[in-house]
């Protein structure tokens, strides 16, 4: 990595609502003094990108792999949630998550996860009490309290809730939201409790609500999650009370672009670039107090280089003074990963999958493409010698949870939509605890399947008699040791098994990996059963 | 525009399957000779982007502006059927297209459109007959019959539908295919006809299906139609079938990328490299016997260099050996566009669009976001003053469709999901007939967002009170004679009130425009009355 101690060019002064010539001069990675001059230039040097929430794990990489591709596309810093390996190792995997990121450059900016485990209705790797969130917050480089999904105990004034958003309010560190949906009066109590963002709006109309109570808007378009479209008209009346943010960016959509993707599509929307910029560069770094510079004098020199301000092509990304990325080549070399994980089940055989058919009805979760939410239908189910089996005529596939973090006895339900024609596909990321979720066309798949990903400490797997590929993510059971573009391959090659398989879902293994997320309704299987989240409670397999 | 006389790189030369260093001679326009060497270079030079299917209309763009942003992302011809024009003026309009093109330097290759009127429970503003097909196909510049809609009428044998194909045969031109969700024998027997490309394929197995029959698969990905993630997977063994196609992209959305969006997807899903190219660049213009080089010698000199074979970041587009854009930049000169139209109604009155409640039960078209299909509920009308008027507390709107090429009456009915709580929103472009199609919460706002239309003659409107606005599209009332970054800007503005006034749809204009299609099931309305797509007739609003 090159040191830089001077750099020419049109500087977009986004602080200051301006664009003049200059040269920049940097000491020691501070920003010594800017001379404006009259020269003509060709280049922008404008404040980097900020991602104002993400999950790193969910790109399958860690931060510093992560880091190797965003840097490419003008990322400077990310106000990322370690939710995910908390889940899974509690203090130890946010502490991982910080260690990884070390030398990687971009500042990432870790949070303390408030919501661990996400329900207690499924068994998670961890829990993350009021004193360990307090052990984080008391450390400078732990800077807010991350996604309080718990929107109910938030209004409900639930004792540990509520003791979390003490802890936070003790170290005058803001909190962050999660409450899709949550409009008016509750939203105003919501708010009124100390919590300051939101990324789940899905309306124009629920944002603005939210703004109303005193609420910034991150607009989030990732790979799961897509607001953008909905959102943006927020861009012109509202550019000071919003952020950009991913929320979850998958290894191949994270090798095509980052938060440049939000910018180039606002002004190809006709937004003025300033406030555009405002909102990608500026709004993360005062709300959170990061410690990114803004190309002011005194300001640590992170800024990024572009053709013009319109395509936003990178030309360099620069780091405290160091040139990081230049023109598609990052310069941080590669490097081994440590290895982390919780993962501690016995392989399952095929009869452990077998249910006995106690009616011919049962509650059938049905799956929306491109959607978390479920739906529940009543259907006859398919009867072999007593077992209630998958049915590949109607599209009902059986689905399983296996509890990863000890040897329990899996649970089991049927699913339609998902379309597979053969074979069965798993993955051990299966929000919020990431036990093992499989669905199977037949029972001797789906089994090889799970015991792939057991075999593997982890990953994503696909099996089809002799034909099975893993992709094994060994740290965590979340993320590889891996570069991107092997993942982003790898991933690639499993998505289209699936398809070839017959599944016509856009994503099949985004899907799979929400369908026990219990927070989201209506129907979820967790490692412990079938569960309705519309009552909030256990529900039956069989009519 | 610059002459090239030679250029030197790394020569991606997708036919033969190599990648050599060399330079290129270019006399003429054409390459003269390819001399290898041994240097080394930082630029790749390969065959530029070919679009295999789109409508130019929908980019709300004159070919000849479309060129100069398609030509910035490495596009260097299209294969463009110009159907939605042919629906407002006939031949007339077909050569309007073929007049404005000239000069665009992007290779446009237009086709005879085979199915004009789409049907004939709509009044479109021309017929396509049987001789004016053969007028078309007759021309050197007219390379093939386009979309064949009609399957149908392809299966039945109906005889107009078989004396276009013949005509087709006759001239041994190649006809385009468009059938959704065809399978098996049917499948079998519309390919049998002489239909050689389908670009609907909304499945892998549909499209494995139609491949075995020998069609060719355009994988689209464009503003309105989705389906790369559900056809990728064929570029594995089936690149030598496929190709990349939009069918339609907007104004805002071109700016942003073209056919290289697919590329950039492809590659980073690990797909090999020069398979990948040879279905962006070569595999249409074997298909289609288009005039387009792919860096051979004697070829034209029609290419790209790009950065690297990852990014594909367009570094400069040379068509017929003129260097045509370079580095964000076009140097096609601005020019003004002649215009023409069919645009024939008067203005309408208020009371026009009231309607006598006969029963207080009505059919409901439900739109459902990001789809074509519609739905149809039976719901309790609200009536005021023996009048169904829109109840915008159960989201019921009033949506009317006004004959633009003849003063009639309009026909009426009523729509939930579009969310409007205030004003009214209009559209000149409404396949495939192209009537005025209009969406409000009242009946003074619906008027007047009609009557703009009128006073435009054609384009896209949006009122509320007093605050009005509209985009002209005074060519065809489908494009304007304005550049792509005006376009995109004024398209973003009134897709913003849209939302602010309460659409919760991702597009609202796009979704508008398909309410009149008829051809796409369940409830439409044209202007000639409400229609039921399933049983290709039309029904009543009230039970």
């Amino acid at each position: 990595m090159q040191n830089l101690s001077e750099i020419s060019g049109n500087i977009v002064d986004v602080l200051n609502n301006r664009i003049y010539t200059g040269t920049i001069h940097i000491v020691d990675g501070i920003i010594r003094s800017i001379e404006e001059n009259t020269n003509s230039y060709n280049n922008f040097i404008m404040p980097g990108f900020v991602d104002a929430h993400i999950h790193i794990e969910s790109s399958m990489l860690t931060p510093y792999e992560f880091a190797r591709v965003a840097l490419l596309h003008g990322t400077v810093a990310t106000v990322s949630d370690p939710h995910e390996i908390a889940n899974v190792l509690g203090l130890k995997g946010v502490y991982y998550m910080m260690e990884n990121a070390k030398g990687a450059m971009l500042k990432f900016n870790f949070g303390a996860p408030s919501c661990v485990p996400a329900t207690t209705f499924e068994s998670a790797g961890a829990t993350l009490s009021a004193s360990e969130i307090d052990e984080l917050m008391q450390r400078d480089d732990i800077l807010y309290l991350s996604e309080m999904m718990n929107y109910p105990g938030v209004l409900y004034k639930d004792a540990m809730v509520m003791e979390k958003i003490a802890v936070a309010k003790k170290y005058n560190k803001p909190i962050d939201g999660h409450a899709p949906g949550l409009r008016d009066q509750q939203a105003a109590n919501y708010i009124a409790a100390g919590i300051s963002t939101d990324h789940e709006c899905f309306t124009l109309d629920e944002a603005l609500d939210k703004i109303k109570y005193g609420m910034k808007i991150l607009i989030r378009e990732g790979s799961a999650a897509r607001n953008f479209d909905a959102l943006y008209p927020l861009l012109k009346d509202h550019y000071n009370e919003c952020m950009f943010c991913c929320d979850d960016k998958h290894p191949d959509e994270l090798l095509l672009g980052h938060i440049d993707q939000h910018v180039k599509r606002s002004v190809a929307l006709g937004f003025d670039v300033m406030q555009v910029l405002k909102v990608a560069c500026v709004n993360a770094v005062k709300h959170y107090k990061l410690k990114v510079g803004l190309l002011q004098r005194n300001d640590s020199a992170d800024f990024i280089v572009v053709n013009n301000l319109k395509d936003f092509s990178v030309q360099q990304t620069v780091i405290n003074g160091n040139i990081v990325a230049e023109n598609g080549n990052c310069f941080l070399p590669k490097r081994s990963h440590q290895i982390v994980n919780h993962f501690n089940t016995t392989k399952s055989t095929a009869t452990d999958f077998a249910i006995k058919a106690k009616t011919d009805t049962i509650n059938c979760i049905v799956a929306h493409d491109g959607q978390l939410i479920t739906g529940n239908e009543q259907i006859k189910c398919k009867i072999e010698n007593g077992f209630a089996v998958a049915d590949v005529s109607k599209d009902v596939l059986k689905m399983v949870v296996v509890n990863r973090y000890q040897s329990t006895k899996p649970s089991i339900a049927f699913i339609k939509n998902f379309g597979l024609k053969y074979g069965a596909i798993a993955s051990s990321v299966a929000h919020d605890s990431h036990n093992i979720i499989a669905i199977g066309s037949n029972d001797d798949d789906l089994c090889r399947a799970v015991n792939l990903l057991i075999e593997n400490t982890g990953g994503l797997s696909a099996v089809n008699g002799n034909d099975e590929l893993v992709i094994a993510l060994p740290i965590a059971g979340l993320m590889s040791d891996k570069d991107c573009e092997t993942i982003g391959q790898l991933y690639g090659t499993i998505d289209r098994k699936a398809k070839e398989w017959g599944s016509t879902l856009r994503a099949p293994y985004m899907t799979l990996s929400f369908m026990a997320l219990l927070v989201i309704p209506q129907l979820k299987l967790s490692d412990k059963g079938l569960f309705d989240g519309w009552e909030f409670r256990f529900t039956e397999l069989f009519v």
